[in-house]
């Protein structure tokens, strides 16, 4: 199949409900854009966003505005666990695969401008503070790449090589950070690396003895700290990237799995911690509660029960409220906790597997993806109502193009 | 001259060297686009910016990657004190003249979409949470007027009248606020109010006794704290928007020009206070030096002396450095504090009449207008270095499209 024509415009205002079955097949509804640059409009690209359709390895390209799909892009090879962050202009998503696809959508065209194999298996990727490189994480062959947005030629390759003999690690967590930087964290080595790209050429900090087996990281949003979540003990690694000369620090010594080693059915997402007022809120590893964390001292103040073994515990942007998905077998569910009384106060079942949820950038609003029901629900925030519903195939990750102004999205 | 004669397009690469001292005159280098949709580009409009040209009643359309003027658009009026917001979409941009004008420029194609005269006599507006509505605040005649934001039509007139002869205040500090809200301050009548209009038509909470003349307002970033200044006393009225039960308190009782009256050059504005980790940046009223507030109890923890009265504090995004401009006679003036030790760490002068400051989103470079050298200047924010230098006509606010996505912006 050409490129142009998987590239295929949603006629407006007809009926999405019957896509949602189709699985691999050519989109019944739907006219094929034959050439780059027909039935394209000018518009701004504000209001736009990305949703991953995991199984079929395509992107939905949809308007946040009137809640439609305006496009979907095919041949992206493997989704599952597929991330995206979104060029500086918000023209351009780059979706990183787990087959260590690395592609560059063009959402006003709706096609593919670029796609690249970069590597082996990976799992995520940032793009730097002024928007002029992307930089993927990779399992296999264990390291980062560096890669010019705008052509995706390689710019820097990174081999996470440590100890004596010169093996390479996984590495994971990888995020940008003010000062021109990337983060990430090596699995195997235990270390957290700080790479600064400023000088053209990447200049490494790394700091060794992070813990057993960082399984993840995440940047709080001033981009100011730098924590790795371990899988092979309890408690995170710390880095205050305002003072990297301090090193490492420890914090959160029960955070994890516990001596007991919970039985864990997904280990949790650290974006998805959710910073509000003076309050962090991290999902409990393998429990049933949200800890709570005091957001200077980075101690636990307090645990609210929920449902489940939460996933992603997520902030709406003013902070009011914190909404939280679970694990199997809980994962048809979606709680809502008040951050000024730590109470729950709201409990919903969107449907089946419900694996991400984003909010509009100011909260109004929220995305939720049900992936076994094939559909994305959309909830108005203050009143929990469902106001729409749009077809998705197997959908997960969900990506809007505010992300493009904000440190670690 | 037509509406599209007043549509320039800068020519790319050509020479802007020339433009700076033309004052009224129209452009003598670019080329008049004829009709609408002409040379105009598919384009992202996450990295375009706005700047205010006060004297000549244009606006620059500028690309801050390329970090080049786009279009100037000629034609909106009384633009002194002019402020501006986004589109939800990022596409146009609705600018709030002095005269009352309300102005909708369509960025892309660079020209005027829509413009009214809304009152006598107006000091800013807001765009509503989910961007459907604007809203301006009008001293002439006192109150709010709130239009669709699709067609500028009047969806609602707020007067402001107070006590009991029903006499109109002039309103100031108008803000969105989260819950489809919009707050703002009656001047003469001492009062907040807070407009939420979910349902299509006003429904009004007022707070009377504030304080005496409230003259700005401001809200924090998470649209939590609604917080005025007033020019009759000292001290500040804040209103908790999660709690508005618990009405308003009376905040930083040294705040203010103090008993003896000091002279002050310009009234601070409090759009500029500055949010860094858990402390609040904030401009003297009338003296040489920045008050560093605690963010949880709002009580004064600390002031750095700087170089004359500050007009804007500003936070890069990050939070690690604090940028500060001044009132006349030192407002050639900008210093940069460094938040960890409340110390300043850099002072330049860009040039004379430095009359506001946009950073990037994620903060890698700050744009300075200098109104009277007719020049924006572009700075590295890590190396204080100036990056470049864009003409523009007696230049004031610079205001980027990730405004759109943020409220209180």
């Amino acid at each position: 199949m050409s490129a142009d024509l998987k590239r295929r415009k949603f006629i407006k205002g007809a009926s999405l409900a019957g896509l949602a079955g189709l699985g691999g097949l050519a989109l019944a509804t739907g006219t094929a854009a034959q050439t780059a640059g027909s039935d394209v409009t000018l518009r701004g690209t504000g209001d736009l966003g990305v949703i991953i359709e995991r199984a079929d390895g395509s992107v939905l390209i949809v308007d946040t505005t009137r809640r439609t799909v305006i496009w979907r892009v095919e041949g992206l090879g493997d989704l599952s666990h597929a991330s995206a962050v979104f060029s500086r202009d918000a023209r351009y998503v780059f979706v990183f695969g787990r087959d260590g696809g690395l592609t560059k959508v063009d959402i006003l065209e709706g096609r593919i401008a670029k796609r690249i194999i970069q590597g082996g298996n990976s799992i995520g990727g940032a793009i730097s503070q002024d928007g002029a490189l992307v930089a993927v994480s990779n399992y296999e062959p264990g390291g980062v790449k560096i890669f010019d947005a705008e052509t995706l030629d390689l710019v820097a390759d990174i081999p996470a090589t440590w100890g004596p003999d010169g093996a390479r690690s996984k590495t994971v967590g990888l995020t940008d950070a003010p000062g021109g930087r990337f983060v990430f964290s090596l699995y195997d080595a235990g270390e957290i690396w700080v790479v600064t790209m400023t000088s053209g050429t990447p200049e490494i900090e790394k700091f060794p003895h992070a813990g057993a087996l960082p399984y993840d990281g995440l940047i709080t949003p001033d981009g100011r700290y730098y924590m790795a979540g371990l899988f092979g003990e309890d408690g995170m690694a710390m880095l205050d990237l305002w003072q990297t000369e301090k090193g490492l620090t420890r914090i959160l010594p029960d955070y994890g799995r516990g001596e007991e080693k919970l039985p864990v059915y997904k280990m949790p997402h650290l974006e998805g911690w959710a910073a509000a007022g003076d309050k962090l809120f991290v999902p409990g590893v393998g429990r049933h509660h949200v800890v709570i964390i005091d957001r200077t001292t980075f101690a636990e103040v307090g645990r609210i029960p929920v449902h489940g073994q939460p996933v992603f515990v997520m902030a709406r942007p003013d902070g009011r409220h914190v909404w939280v998905n679970f694990a199997l077998p809980n994962n048809d569910t979606v709680q809502v906790i008040d951050v000024l009384t730590s109470q729950i106060i709201h409990t919903m079942k969107p449907g089946k597997a419900v694996l991400h949820m984003e909010f509009s950038p100011r909260g109004e609003e929220v995305w939720v993806s049900v992936r076994d029901e094939n559909v994305v629900r959309v909830y108005d925030t203050a009143t929990f109502e469902e106001i729409s519903t749009l077809p998705a195939k197997a959908p997960s990750g969900i990506f809007f193009t505010a992300r493009a102004g904000k440190t670690g999205l």
